[in-house]
Parts: structure tokens; C-alpha cells; sequence
């Protein structure tokens, strides 16, 4: 029998309707003969309100009782479609993460899953149930509730897909699909029809709206087909699948841009073995990620150095730096939240060059700076101005032909 | 080491400053060396929302899945005040009903507890952390979870207190103990310092406003003291207790009314064996519960037939009963929800001669037409019209000497 895991989002759920036309949905795809094994999120909205509760409480609430109380989320949705499911006569039946045995380490917030024993969920498929599973949750080996983070629910879907061998698994979110571009940014962005794993995760800033970027490795790991559509309407989405599965022959697939960076720079740093560690070993310590670097050598045995942060964590970094600056004697710190990230993505790439010619050459002819510059094997990054970043999509989407021809 | 139950209500928990409020009056037991694990129910409110919830989407939602739903109101209490304690630099843990391993039979929505394995509220104990357990909730032993019914954080309070062997169970809620008549109903009822199970079992109309009475049968079995109290201040409330523990001496304990009652009379009834079978057959099938029956023998081998029902279950009584008139020849069916139940209950019934004349008198001298009786060993209980209820309270609260002296 073929099996499918459907796991609808937040908004799919945000109220009794619309649950009542995910069922609908649901039962569709049982009616026509397949297993289902839906994964649901907490209703929209909901998560947040109770983050804001327990931050009412204290600043740094106890983790683990935080995810005790978050878990209650996707308890009320599981129980609500389950109950909407009975209620047009179909054999539904919730199961928590605990109860889906979906075992995770012991990282209350974030944590990870370790295994699935997926003997109780089979045990119900085989009963001809329609399995309704508490998204985000599992519990760790004490038996302690712990959730996955945010957009878990998406891992949990693929987790559930990989242990059960599932024929496909549809991401149901409010979005129709992946698009080569944000559309807010970009009106000519169009829908692709697949796109690879690999430029999924490198489409973190675009791909994150509609699908949590560690649920992609997951299904990269275990070779889990996703097909990402709306809940609202029936129109095919995209599929995310290994590369091999027939991809469309585009060079790069998508344009991102992510204006959560801020830039720090060093000036007139010695240029010494050991001084890169001193200036990123304590950021690092804080659990800050340093995303791009670029040293700029000078005269006379100094460089500049200039590297992004998240902007969130802006303020910590430069007060640490200061610090670092004094210790060893860089001329002074300067940073900026001034800055964007814009990145051309694509398979293609590994086989055609001249990508990063064309990316330059856009920027340029439209007056944009380039600031720092990283490459992967699939993706050419660069930090520019923030003010030119919806500019830079838009230009970047049109000389790498992926504007909607209509 | 003293280990101390605290069970707080709906009310007590009611919104994050009164659950701040007991995690304070919590810290003071811990901080006097008291073992505490704490039982909550859900706020105030939440229980009645989830249930409106289910029934938008069904008359009859799915009772697995409605547990599921319902547990959700306790978990988030008993996150909120683990979490509450750990901001205050207390070392507190929350148990859901299936960690805190309470095991009960698999009757949704009304299920039994059938053993409580305490090795993991023991170990946290040992540990010196406030355990602090979500009421009304357990599993069966298919790990489902179950909800005990109404009222049922009481009674996995007394559980827990039984399996502990606890030095005392105190129920917390927002009156501040057992009262000798309903205080809005008789205005000189007065608070008792101390009443006996099998009282309170008496007491069922008056008893249920501060405690779920299936577990003051719970507490009577295994000899767990309960104190009833206020959690809005520090005052004593009532002992629930068995009754060699220092009674007040008192003939009478409590007066209470019960107006859920509603009376069906089959007039001219043929005398004979296997009549009655055929009246109160149909109705119990229908779980349909006949608390009081009285036979007016007539002549000519005829008899009226009157006994009272539940207020909702009425008309479905009425109308199996016309069905079974027709049947077995009745003249015909008369009922009316015009009444109530009063009743006298006091330990002392079985040692003192006269308080059913006391009672009878004193309503007649009221001109309270006694419609139907019933007793038992430790309560006399009288059915009136409906009107007089709250008279005949306080006409029996002052002749059996119950009124407060200020």
C-alpha cells in the first residue's frame, strides 16, 4: 500500500474551518486507497502566545518546562483533526510524540531526533487508520517531553517519512511552492517544479519560509521525496528531490537575499599566524556564527579584516571585538548593520562557469558595491549595500533568465 | 522526612499572579523541610473552552481524542507553575499524568485510577525537588491518555497522597472549607473544623462545590487526611477525616439541598411482582440514575408509583415511562421538575434517637409538604417542592442548633 505523510502547518490548522478542510484533504487521499499519516503544527499563532507566557514568568524560562507547555500546541490540533476525522466517520486516531515513539536527545528547544520506532504507527496503519501525529515533539530517554525548534514539525514529518519508507511527503503550508525568488522582492519570480536538496539548503533566507532547512538535510539523508504545496488550493507544488530525478536544465535556480547580516571590521590588524584565532575563537565561544570573512592585506605587515554576524548578535560581537582589538593591537573596530546578503543558487553552476562573471558584471552595471564575496560549489554569496538588496534580486533574476515569461 | 499533597483548583491557578501566588505559598512547605509534590488543575475556564471547542465540531466528539484535548489545560498548568518555582530559584519539575506514572483503566473521560507506580516521583523527592503533578490526567495501558472526570484532580491528589503514604493532602480552592449549609443559601451556616468521610459522602450537594466526592471514597479507603482550604489565605479549613480522629460532637453536621430533581408519578399501577422490574428496567438501560421511590398503595390492588430523576434526564424518562404505562396498563404518567432534595447528615444520626422527627416537625410547622423520603444510616433525606428549598435549609440549620452564634 502506498504510503503518504502529510504534514500541514500552522495556517493549514489556524482555525476549526480550516482544519475541518484539511480532513477533507485527508480523507481524499485515504479514500483513495493510500495510508495516510498526517503531522500537524500548533494552530497559527498559538506557539507564540505561549512563548509570550512563559517569558511573562521569567526572561529564561526553565527549558525544559517550556517545551512541556509548548508541546500542549500540537496536542490541541492532533486531538482537534482526529475528533474532525471521527466526526465524518473516517478512523482517525492522534498519537503525541511520546506516543509515536519519535525518541530525541535531551536538548529541551532544539533537540534532535534519534530514532522512530515506528511499530505503533504501523500497528494503527494497519488497522486502515488514519494516523493524525503531534508535529515538533518527541521525548528524550527519561521520558521528559522535548520539542525540535522552530519549524520542527517539518523534521518531524520527514523523519516519520524516512522510518516508514513513505512513498511521498507533502508539506502543506500557505505558500504553493518554492519560487526562484521571494515574490514580495521579485513580482517576476516563478514556481519551479523541482528543485534539488542541495539548492533547497542553500536557499536557507527563501527556502526557511516554507520549509525548516534541517528537515532537507534530513530527507537528503534518507532520499525522501518532498512535495511542498498549498493547503488552500490543489495545484501541484514543488517537488524537492535528489538531483538525479529529472531537474529542470536551469543554471541557477533561484536568487536570495538575507538582510539578517551586519558587518564587522577590524582595521590594521598585524598580519601574524594566531591572530584569526584570537579574533574569531571568543565570538565563537558566545555561539555567534561568523558567516562571511575577507582580509584585505595593506602595507608594512597589517591587513584589514571585516566579517558578518547575525544582527541580532551585532552588539555582543562588538563589544567582545573591542575588546580583542585592544588585546592585540588592531587600530581600531567599525561595524555597520548596513548590510545584505544576495546569492545565485543552482546545480548548474558545477558545469557552467562564467556565473560569477555575469553576478558581478549585474552588480556593477547597476552600481552596487560588492562588499565581501564567498562561493560554493552551488552558490556565489555576496554582502552589499542593504539598500540596493531588493534591487540586486530583481536585476540578478533577470540576467540569470528566470524572469516569468507571461 | 513530612511529605505534603498540595492540590490547587481552577481558580487558584486561574491567571499567571495567583499561580505566582502558590508557587510562594509551595516554596514556604518546601522551605520548611516538607517533601512537597503539588497536583494542579487547569486554570479557570480552560476545561469549559476546550469542551466548547469539541463540540463545534462534533455533538459527540471522539472521547480518546477528547482526553487528548482536555489533558492539554493541566500541562499547561503544570508547566507554568514548575516554571514560576524555577524563577524563583526553586528546583521544581513537572510530571504529565503518564510520567508521573498513573494508571488507569481505559474509560475515557471518566476514567478509574488502578495503581500509581511512584518510583519516578520518589526518585525527583529524594532529589529534594517540588514535583509538581498535572491533575485529572493519566494513561491506560495502551499508553492513551485518559482524563478522570469532572472534578478529577481531586481525586489524583488523594491517589497520589494514598501511594506516598503522605502525611497530609491539602485541597486547595477558593472557599475556605466545608460549610454546615451552603453560606449563599443559609447566610448563618458555618465553617466545620472537621467532618468525616462518610459525611462528606453524605454531603454529595454541598461537598462537590469544594471537593470531587469520588475521592473522599478514595481518601476514606486508604485513610488519606484531607484538608480543605482556602489558597487566598492562611487560614484553616475543614479535616476530612475518618472519624475516630476527634469529631465535634454534633447530632447533625450539614443541611443540604439538592435541586437537580425532578419527580415521575405512574398513577394506578397494578400491585403485582414484576411490575416494578418493567418501570425501572427501561430507564436504568438508558443509564438514567432513580435516587428516591415511594409506593402509595390504593385500592383494588392499584398503587401510585412516584420516584425522582436526574432534571436533564427528565423528559427521556417521561417518555419511556408512557411507553411502559401503555404497557403494563398505568392509568397514566405525571411528572414535574418542581423539587428538591433537602437533607440532614451528622455521624451522630446513629447514636441519637429523634432527628427524623426533628426534621419532619420542623417542616410541617413551615407548612412543607413532604413529597418523598429517604434514608440512610447517617442521613435523612426528604424531597419538597422546589420553592421552599432554601427555607426548609434554613429552618433545619437553626432547629438541629447549626447556626453560627456571632
Amino acid at each position: 500500500m502506498r504510503i503518504v505523510i502529510q504534514k500541514y502547518g500552522g495556517t493549514s490548522v489556524g482555525d476549526l474551518e480550516r482544519i475541518r478542510n484539511v480532513a477533507t484533504r485527508v480523507a481524499g487521499t485515504y479514500d483513495a486507497g493510500s495510508a495516510v499519516v498526517v503531522v500537524i503544527s500548533a494552530m497559527a499563532g498559538v506557539t507564540d502566545n505561549l512563548i509570550d507566557m512563559a517569558s511573562e514568568i521569567s526572561q529564561t524560562p526553565d527549558r525544559r518546562e517550556l517545551d512541556v507547555l509548548l508541546a500542549t500546541g500540537e496536542q490541541t490540533t492532533a486531538a482537534l483533526l482526529a475528533m474532525t476525522l471521527q466526526s465524518m466517520n473516517y478512523p482517525a486516531q492522534s498519537l503525541l510524540g511520546h506516543q509515536a515513539k519519535v525518541h530525541t536527545d535531551c536538548a529541551f528547544g532544539n533537540a534532535r531526533i534519534l530514532n522512530i520506532r515506528t511499530s505503533r504507527i504501523k500497528e494503527l496503519v494497519e488497522q486502515r487508520k488514519i494516523v493524525v501525529v503531534a508535529g515538533f515533539q518527541g521525548c528524550d530517554i527519561n521520558g521528559n517531553i522535548t520539542t525540535l525548534g522552530r519549524g520542527g514539525s517539518d523534521t518531524s514529518a520527514v523523519a516519520i517519512a524516512a522510518a516508514l519508507k513513505a512513498d511521498t511527503c507533502e508539506i502543506y503550508t500557505d505558500v504553493d511552492g518554492v519560487y526562484t525568488a521571494d515574490p514580495n522582492i521579485c513580482p517576476k519570480a516563478r514556481k519551479l517544479k523541482t528543485v534539488s536538496y542541495d539548492e533547497m539548503l542553500n536557499m536557507a533566507s527563501l527556502g526557511a519560509k516554507v520549509l525548516q532547512i534541517r528537515s532537507v538535510g534530513f530527507a537528503k539523508k534518507f532520499d525522501v521525496p518532498l512535495h511542498v504545496r498549498s493547503s488552500f488550493n490543489q495545484e501541484e507544488g514543488t517537488m524537492v528531490v535528489n538531483e538525479a530525478s529529472g531537474m529542470e536544465s536551469l543554471v541557477v535556480t533561484a536568487v536570495t537575499q538575507d538582510k539578517n547580516q551586519a558587518r564587522i571590521t577590524l582595521k590594521k590588524v598585524a598580519d601574524q599566524p594566531g591572530v584569526a584565532a584570537k579574533i574569531f575563537d571568543p565570538i565563537a565561544a558566545e555561539g555567534i556564527i561568523v558567516d562571511m570573512i575577507i582580509q584585505n592585506t595593506r602595507a608594512a605587515g597589517k591587513t584589514d579584516l571585516t566579517f558578518t554576524v547575525p544582527k541580532a548578535q551585532f552588539d555582543r560581537a562588538m563589544e567582545i571585538e573591542k575588546a580583542v582589538a585592544a588585546q592585540i593591537g588592531a587600530e581600531r573596530v567599525w561595524g555597520a548593520k548596513d548590510i545584505a546578503k544576495v546569492s545565485v543558487i543552482g546545480m548548474g553552476m558545477r558545469n557552467h562557469s562564467g556565473v560569477a562573471s555575469v553576478m558581478f558584471q549585474t552588480l556593477a552595471k547597476n552600481n552596487i558595491n560588492i562588499i565581501l564575496i564567498t562561493t560554493s560549489e552551488i552558490r556565489i554569496s555576496c554582502a552589499i549595500e542593504e539598500k540596493y538588496a531588493e534591487l540586486a534580486v530583481q536585476e540578478l533574476h533577470s540576467a540569470f533568465g528566470l524572469d516569468r515569461k507571461d
